[in-house]
């Protein structure tokens, strides 16, 4: 683990690529964290491949490109690995019969259609359960979500259909601050009632890591992640072989740092005080 | 574990109470069982006192006499325990501010307003999180129980609540036959959340158990239990002393039986083809 700003320890290595988590990293909230637009920028001027990777099970990718460029950072549609995206991705390459059966939100549906997957009302016709969130912002089921407990738990137990979770978030801060229900809330009510555990696509699992890595066609020892969790982006993006940046201007705090323990600690390859100091690890100017 | 019909073997006690499960001792989904209002007439002309056990977490006691009306065994709802009414009963003699919040449906807060307990709606006003079933008849997320995921959540995890559970019964068979989530998923579901369970009221705990000796009033030793499942009846049962019978006009078919290991068949007392048996056990006529 090294401390970045300061003094300067320059790897030497030649990175190509760099993930870029979003929520702590470039953004709180909708606001942006100071100088990340432009560290995006200098770091493509650099000739390095950006993708930017979020858990959210609720957007598709064109949705929350209108999220990243109204806080100045320019992408598209393809500079996205999104939880819901790379579902898609996976449910798609394993699917025979494309028929799945959808839990959460629109903008997971679009993926899915988008991958070629057909969406059933009958969940008996199911191959596979795609399980987002049935939680509003607010908290509440929705209204087109009021049957999906059932509908999940007839597919798996009637149909055999393979059970695949966007990610496995329990409880996120609503609009009022208090935690309301994701994704990982409606999972364990399925397991509950049918015993089964599904497959879990994004972070920490590294699935989400193997689609950013594809899509970027950077090898790991050549790309970077950048998160602000340890063990969402820093555990998982570490076993896959990438170089770690942990940034403190999310979950993490420094006092965090001082209580771990040593073997998580050797994960993280450098800490950085905010995303800015990334162009001077990928050999930059200096920008503590 | 005797068979009786055929032998007759008499146990020689003298009892003085039966608590009779309902589904599948007394009725089949909106029938009634060949003997069965009969039986309970003759087990109440010789003298036993009768409670009628259900682990339903959705009728009042009101609600749910009409269902035994409707079959024709006359009751009033003093001989009832419901997991409904159990709960109730619970709560309001641990409760200190009376202040609860309430998942579930009409019947388990009549219940609880009828022990004298305030239902709250900001769940952080609450002293107890009381958990019924949030899914109706058939499946769905009923309108009113759409927020309180959220809601049993956050008065667990803001305010402390104490989580209590009307039934942990995770499936039943809906109106089509088929699976329908019950209490228990939703159980799952605040689990994961919150990482905390709740304390069971009906069976198989023993406390709604307790609850029903106690109406009756008559001591463990002269009480009889007669229900269709091993787990839920049988094991409570003979671990608060009562005598255990087993009927075969439910879940359990005699095929089971042969599959049971001795531990487990040792709790059983007599099995019965029917609850009409049941009156030649207390010493009636011969009713095989």
């Amino acid at each position: 683990m090294h401390e970045f700003c300061g003094d300067v320890r320059v790897s030497g290595r030649k990175y190509e690529g760099v993930i870029l988590d979003i929520d702590g990293v470039l953004k709180r909230g909708s606001k942006p964290i100071l100088g990340a637009p432009e560290t995006v920028n200098k770091l493509r001027e650099l000739g390095l491949k950006v993708i930017f990777l979020s858990n959210l099970s609720t957007k598709s990718r064109e949705e929350y490109v209108q999220t990243l460029r109204s806080i100045g950072i320019n992408v598209w549609p393809e500079d996205l690995v999104l939880a819901t995206s790379a579902t898609a991705d996976y449910v798609a390459r394993h699917s025979k019969t494309r028929k799945v059966y959808v839990v959460g939100h629109e903008g997971l549906m679009k993926e899915l259609r988008r991958a070629g997957l057909i969406l059933v009302n009958d969940p008996e016709e199911a191959e596979f359960v795609v399980a987002g969130s049935p939680f509003d912002e607010k908290g509440f089921v929705t209204e087109e979500n009021r049957w999906k407990f059932t509908g999940a738990i007839r597919a798996i137990m009637l149909a055999n259909a393979k059970f695949v979770a966007v990610n496995p978030d329990k409880l996120f801060p609503g609009s009022d601050g208090k935690p309301i229900p994701g994704t990982g809330t409606f999972l364990g009510a399925i397991e509950a009632a049918t015993g089964v555990k599904p497959l879990i696509i994004g972070k920490p699992s590294r699935l989400i890591y193997k689609v950013a890595l594809d899509r970027l066609g950077t090898p790991p020892e050549k790309t970077i992640m950048v998160g602000d969790q340890i063990y969402t982006d820093i555990l998982p993006a570490k076993e896959l072989g990438l170089t770690t940046v942990l940034v403190l201007t999310g979950i993490t705090r420094r006092d965090d740092l001082e209580k771990m323990d040593d073997v998580t600690k050797s994960k993280i390859d450098y800490v950085f005080n905010s995303v800015r100091a990334l162009v001077k690890l990928v050999g930059g100017e200096k920008q503590c």
